[in-house]
């Protein structure tokens, strides 16, 4: 398979962009030759795609479920008594329904921490995103021999993956699974050389009762004790984290990820921006799940992330533009070794198209300042994942019958 | 001029909706008759439209030109230089883009603070959208005199106006127009039956320099002593209010509008969701223009104004998505005294018909929650202003020559 895009704008200038199999073969002024396929770039934008490095993808099922509540009422009477309810069908439908949303808004990997992997998986081979599946560990779970089956029985298959699909052990957090669990999972990451994907430091809570459980120490430190803390670590929300949090990050190459969105509606507090990226820490960018956000749409995020700089220490001018343009693509692409998140000849061919004629794309005095600031999905035009075309011109063939069947999976929370 | 929408989602049933005029004539569970345009709403959902209470609209031409700079840099260096070079022309593309970009995005009606107010007045014609244009005030300007008479001629022709268009005098700030300029404004209000829109209190350093300037009174409350604080008022930002501006906001009916994205992009502070909501004061919602946004969507708003409450003194969790989406709709067109922002017989027929297929509206648990923190511009399928259709499933007839000549007017500030 080979794609032509011919006359389009990418790195500031008109181009023509050559794929050949999953690689960008060439960026050049004018590109001859024979292609399967041919893309008229006049009125597009050519710009890498975005890598959403925390979800749980397939609770878009419970988007908009119960929201404005109080948390342990939201989780203990709305959230945990619906997820018991969802069968492996659901998920399946849940994650695509995912796929089709992340999709549409430009985002072509996804890092996920859920359940029945067999069925996220499928969703993830039929969609043609990428995705890093977390294996998820929950030691309180009535479920958890089921997840470990399952888990097992993932990690035997894992020869035989597609390429753009990778898995990642998932233990949830330190306050869900023990200290021997989370000393296995860093050494299985080790042996199966994959990423650690766990939530850290999330809330102040967290923190004063990990203190309090283990002499004084942060979440951080704590894992770092337990070997937990390494270069294949992606931690997720990683909010209330001390200097010397911060330095073990960089020191052991830890990637934080910034959830924005989700950190202000859970009021969990403010990521220190400006300290980890000064301090040269390693950044991603996540939605988490719908059910604390309620979109997947990197675009709410990008906004978000720059403006929630603003309150965070080390202010007042925010993150820019190009910051966290950089931390949601190159950033989460790097954080998973997946060789793209920039468009030049050699890497993976991960590409969107954004339409020019889009008034929020107008004027176009400075591509990455419309993405991060004016931007959203309304101006994605075509994905391109892996040398894939994912939609064309806004149509993804199978978006009907995902959502579809996603409504009437839906449809037992209701009454 | 009649519509029905046929088998549409609207308050929680499926109903047929039949428009005569500018006015809701009907919902009912079926409707027959003849109309003479009928809309399958089959797949659709009907809401109230956004109303964006405060905008510079033109200044869409500069959007993204200068980010991420330290605010007097960013004014004296780059925004007010690249100001003096707009021309009529310019105001009238950079209006009309605007007006398509809030159309795309589900508002029908905004309240602008700009110049050339004829030219903005041709634009908000030919959108079709309602408007407030305000004749600003801006003291120091060196085209002063011209305003005046702009301003002047404007007012000459208000008996003139299509209904959906009524004009506001503009002073622009304490800072920028003297006492005897604020109390001719509302003495103008008055006489002319209109609304008075003015910045108050966006910063720290305004309040400090009111104080200091006018015997420790606040911005509110020397505006409130020049008889400039009435139910006619507009408050934009409103950011730094003490609680007795509060109480004075709430004793003289003012409307605070919340700008949720501009606060914290101009790290201006957080606006008091809670203390003006549940003092009972009138609040509504606006995008600021979009060099301090960037783009005229009041989703991106509506997001950020819920999340924004979380942070907000009487916290922890915000703003409902009910709250929020009242002020952005309801709220707003009961600022400036349009019979319109709920689906009823007998009101204004401004209408938004949202794409249920879209994923974004999946599922369809709570539709105001879906609003508030999922949804974005590609959810919205067609646009009724006023009785008239300005967007049919996603096609403005002249969106294609807006973007053209926008381009082409920006094209001076680059080089």
């Amino acid at each position: 398979m080979s794609i032509l895009i011919k006359n389009v704008e990418a790195n500031g200038q008109k181009v023509d962009i050559a794929i050949v199999g999953n690689r960008i073969e060439s960026i050049a002024k004018s590109i001859d030759g024979t292609y399967d396929d041919a893309i008229d770039g006049s009125h597009l934008l050519a710009m890498p795609p975005f890598y959403n490095a925390h979800t749980h993808a397939a609770m878009t099922l419970l988007r908009g479920y119960a929201d404005d509540l109080e948390l342990m009422d939201w989780l203990n009477n709305h959230i945990w008594p619906a997820e018991a309810k969802l069968t492996p069908d659901d998920i399946y439908w849940g994650t695509k329904l995912a796929c089709l949303e992340m999709i549409r808004s430009g985002t072509v990997f996804f890092s996920d921490m859920y359940f029945s992997p067999q069925q996220i998986l499928k969703a993830v081979e039929e969609s043609g995103l990428r995705a890093a599946i977390g294996l998820t560990v929950l030691e309180a779970s009535p479920n958890r021999e089921a997840h470990r089956r399952d888990n097992l029985e993932m990690l035997e298959r894992k020869a035989e993956l597609p390429s753009r699909v990778q898995l990642s052990i998932a233990p949830h957090a330190i306050y869900t699974v023990s200290d021997k669990g989370l000393r296995m999972s860093a050494e299985l990451a080790e042996r199966e050389d994959i990423t650690l994907n766990i939530h850290v430091a999330e809330t102040e809570t967290e923190v004063a009762q990990c203190k309090e459980a283990h002499n004084g120490m942060t979440p951080v430190e704590y894992l770092a004790d337990l070997g937990v803390l390494t270069s294949r670590t992606v931690a997720a929300h990683s909010v209330h984290l001390s200097e010397h949090d911060i330095e073990l990050y960089r020191e052991r190459g830890v990637v934080a990820v910034f959830n924005p969105v989700s950190n202000l509606k859970l009021c969990s507090g403010l990521f220190k921006f400006h300290r980890l990226h000064d301090a040269g820490c390693r950044i991603a960018i996540g939605t988490d799940g719908t059910s604390s956000n309620n979109n997947l749409s990197m675009f709410d995020e990008r906004k978000t992330a720059a403006m929630g700089g603003t309150l965070s220490p080390g202010g007042p001018f925010g993150a820019t533009a190009g910051e966290i343009f950089h931390c949601a693509t190159r950033g989460g692409a790097e954080a998973f070794g997946i060789d793209a998140g920039v468009l030049e000849p050699g890497r993976l061919a991960d590409i969107v198209l954004y339409d020019l004629d889009n008034p929020m794309l107008t004027p176009n005095y400075n591509a990455v300042s419309n993405m991060v600031y004016s931007a959203d999905s309304s101006c994605v035009d075509t994905v391109i994942c892996d040398g894939q075309v994912l939609m064309r011109h806004r149509v993804v063939p199978w978006a009907e019958e995902t959502v579809a069947h996603a409504r009437e999976c839906a449809r037992k929370f209701v009454g």
